[in-house]
């Protein structure tokens, strides 16, 4: 019996179809080959139901059981505790496995997801703040190069950090923000040729397609 | 003996005094009761040995008897698993706490942080930059406003979730952007006015206040 469930939206546009964070989600669960189900939540309406799982209105929550999870972050950790492909198990490469969790989330991500913004939005320009959000960015890949031109994955073995990590780079890749940083750039190509991210990706795309056609 | 030890500048500018990220952890080892000392690591250069502790050349980071530990929410989780002060001890309780653990960080401090550079740079104005950046804190700030008006904290009894979000909080109320959010501005309030928060902020003052007297 699949007591895993993963919920995300029922149907999103174009723009974030590949990049809906139930991806993270579904990667780490075909890593550790962990049995589960997705199910789907109204896109176009965040209902109290919604609300009781993912207090922002945000995708996507794990039901495990009788307990339910929000945050890809928390949802990774948890997932983590249940398979050393995604967490090592001794205390130290755990603790380091869950800092670079957090690096990705608050050190990375904090940077990179304005920044995307600004291309979204097509701001891109001259302007302070997207020199300073540009800045910003470039201060993190400048640290994170040097750390990954050293290894192959953050904290040893590829782990749940990794997940998180390329994620978050692969979508500033997405805006060519990796050309200056060839290990960032290499590490991303590692990271989304596994298996496991191939598949996850292909059906979230497959996903949001079949939604397209029964919406026709 | 001490085998809890926090690293964080020798020295900083006036402007983050009061919230430098040792703050975050120093408040948690005084909840927990935990003894701890305090060592620094020069503000002026980031050196190698630096840089083999905390990669993104900021602080704090806690060295645990052989382990070394970087990210204040990495860190925050770690002290968790040593007193059920910081983390409940229920796989419930602890599942919704990591959660919110993750949700201050990445869904709040992501729109908060940017938001507040506004602010420091003096940038705040009509740009599309600026209307976006402002929107999206509003839609997490209206979302949190709900969950903090029903409870008093955010994952049942008092834990490391709340000294992140309160901490993400202050840096938006210090440029009155709880105005319009009587709860969390309430929830700050509460959070600040215990006696751990008010000893770990009156020793971080006092920290950069001996370091400009050894400088004169």
């Amino acid at each position: 019996m699949t007591d895993l469930i993963v919920t995300t939206y029922d149907w999103v546009p174009k723009v974030p179809r590949g990049y809906v964070r139930d991806l993270r989600i579904c990667w780490a669960l075909k890593e550790a080959g962990l049995p589960y189900r997705v199910e789907t939540t109204p896109f176009a309406t965040r209902e109290a139901d919604h609300l009781a799982h993912q207090p922002f209105a945000q995708v996507p929550w794990l039901t495990d059981g009788d307990m339910s999870i929000f945050e890809s972050g928390a949802i990774l950790l948890h997932l983590g505790h249940r398979s050393d492909n995604l967490l090592p198990d001794d205390p130290q490469g755990r603790n380091a496995a869950i800092a670079w969790v957090i690096a990705a989330l608050n050190s990375v991500e904090m940077a990179s997801v304005p920044w995307s913004l600004f291309h979204f939005s097509g701001d891109v320009g001259e302007s302070a703040a997207w020199t300073r959000t540009d800045a910003f960015l470039q201060s993190r890949l400048q640290r994170l190069e040097t750390v990954l031109a050293t290894g192959q994955w953050l904290a040893g073995p590829f782990c749940v950090a990794d997940i998180l990590m390329a994620d978050v780079l692969r979508l500033v890749d997405r805006f060519d923000g990796l050309a200056a940083y060839p290990a960032c750039r290499a590490y991303v190509g590692r990271a989304i040729s596994r298996p496991a991210f191939l598949k996850a990706h292909a059906e979230q795309i497959a996903h949001y397609e079949a939604a397209d056609r029964s919406r026709a």
